[in-house]
């Protein structure tokens, strides 16, 4: 089969590799039908992620059918259509009882990591019955390959901790496809504003059409002023970090009202300054998360009920043989304006 | 009457000053029986708190009996014993109406502050109604006067904010006196293990007595390795601050567990380091909180219950005419041993 395999920082190509077969009885075999590029792949790239060794086929996003099921799948029979989560969770351990499939004994973020992803033909899957979702054959798959992953950290690591409520006000700090995944998903509340920010017009844009109340540029206002003056001075009641470095940390601290959640999304390299001396009395709560998943029930449903349009994210298409250009096209998103790049297999 | 007024960093004398006098109808005036020092009194001798102005009478924490209730007092009259609670609210604001006492937009942390406060024979309470809470005339008026701060801090900023749940483990970084209110509060909610974490071997050994289940002294041992070992190398559930510089604050996100939280009680002058390239995927919170008192109804009656005996707290006892000794005990703790200084006046 054909799949796009790691080779160190700086390099991958598409090459012939064996098809994945069972290991465990748990295991499904799953024949990728769409599948999608994240900013987590480009920090493999880069060789920021020390645990995705060389010969690995990368990839923790997609959509598929289901080629082989192994002796202990129960849910899942060869021929049903299936959502990849990102996150692979065994529902047995004391973190998967608990609903934190992120921190999963045996699972977590291993696809495309420390086992073979989904940038392929094929993928071996484990925890088969707790690590997929059944689809319908004649779903929009387009669609729905941008909830293995995207969505629900937007959602959960964003909207879920930053408790977004009615008539709460909502900042974004990052308008790059988190960012603009926590706005489509912070819309289920119905907060009073959403508040935009970022240095990319383009970007800017997007999220005005995508229901941002205010759109803040940072090349041309300053970000914390014009928060404060958008909330009567007092700051926003949510503020999600979309970008991952300590310049946007610091902002939020900067934007959060009394009372209010500063959520983290962003994925971080270097530690950030934390102003207690401002904040130790404004009782505020900064939450981290690696995305559990655990919603994705729930937003597929709001897919099918046509509450979230996940494909509006997808800017640009490509064929499993051209993942190279969907590559170059996603890693420079600020010439090209992609979000996301869909890449059918 | 007498009162202990304060002249500036450094500065600071027992004097006669005018009796205060009611000035709106919703202000209580209490004589009051006894008081006691808080550490954010000595960080205003040193100079730490702009909003204190020379002149003030110091003091946030007391118990006394109404001498005088404005026109608009309903709940309180003369001859009533009352507990003062450091803060002040209106009840009527958003911020109150939210249960976030400690930003009333009229009140909050005031008394002693920026306005006169309780280590005097009166004071004038504002919004009366809804910053005193009754007491019997038999109540134990020692007992009572630690209500006024320092076990709502402990309990509201460090175990409720910290989620400390049955089975938890939970590590206290300061075994001060703030420390072990969280410490005395923490055991209503039966957790598996509370490790205490200092460098003072007397305040371990207080700590030890008040239901430590360990007590990790960072003069002998590595405390992160200590809660390791005892964690069985997860990490606490619930780390508690209850210093307040970066060392120790920085200590805890060592110390934390996936999924769990760090409520910081500490009063921060400076900035620490928050290490995101650590804690972005763990799942963790961290919390921030002025007390809002909105639990001393609740501590009244574990104290009448006899589940909470914040007695233990004292070590010293004071007439007001002593106050500026009562200062000096408090003030070298590390020397004389002191928790709390109980002062009647």
């Amino acid at each position: 089969m054909k799949a796009l395999v790691y080779h160190g920082p700086g390099k991958c190509s598409l090459e012939d590799r064996q098809q994945p077969a069972i290991i465990d009885p748990t295991d499904a075999i799953v024949r990728v039908t769409r599948t999608t590029i994240c900013g987590t792949d480009l920090h493999i790239l880069k060789g920021d992620v020390p645990t995705c060794e060389p010969g690995r086929i990368l990839g923790h996003e997609g959509v598929g059918v289901i080629h082989e099921a192994g002796s202990a799948v129960s849910s899942f029979k060869p021929g049903d259509h299936v959502l990849i989560s990102c996150i692979s969770s065994c529902g047995k351990c004391e973190y998967c009882r608990r609903g934190m499939y992120s921190h999963c004994a045996t699972g977590g973020w291993i696809l495309g990591n420390r086992i073979d992803g989904t940038q392929a033909e094929y993928v071996r899957i484990p925890h088969a019955d707790t690590s997929l979702y059944p689809i319908m054959p004649n779903a929009d798959e387009d669609a729905l390959v941008m909830l293995s992953d995207i969505l629900p950290t937007g959602f959960e690591c964003g909207v879920l901790n930053g408790k977004v409520e009615p008539g709460s006000t909502v900042a974004i700090v990052g308008a790059g496809p988190i960012g603009l995944a926590a706005l489509l998903t912070a819309q289920f509340y119905s907060p009073a504003r959403i508040m935009m920010i970022d240095r990319d017009t383009n970007r800017l844009e997007m999220a005005h059409r995508f229901g941002a109340t205010d759109c803040i540029d940072v090349g041309a206002v300053d970000p914390q002023a014009a928060v404060m003056k958008l909330t009567e001075g007092v700051g926003a009641d949510c503020v999600i970090e979309a970008v991952g470095v300590p310049t946007t940390f610091e902002l939020c601290e900067a934007l959060v009202a009394p009372g209010g959640t500063i959520a983290n999304i962003g994925v971080h390299g270097i530690k950030a300054d934390i102003h207690l001396e401002r904040l130790w009395d404004r009782n505020i709560a900064i939450t981290t998360r690696l995305v559990d998943t655990v919603s994705t029930p729930m937003l597929l449903k709001t897919v099918r009920s046509g509450r979230l349009d996940p494909k509006q994210l997808i800017t640009h298409r490509f064929k499993l043989e051209e993942i190279g250009a969907a590559y170059d096209t996603f890693g420079r998103a600020a010439d090209t304006h992609a979000l996301k790049v869909l890449i059918e297999t």
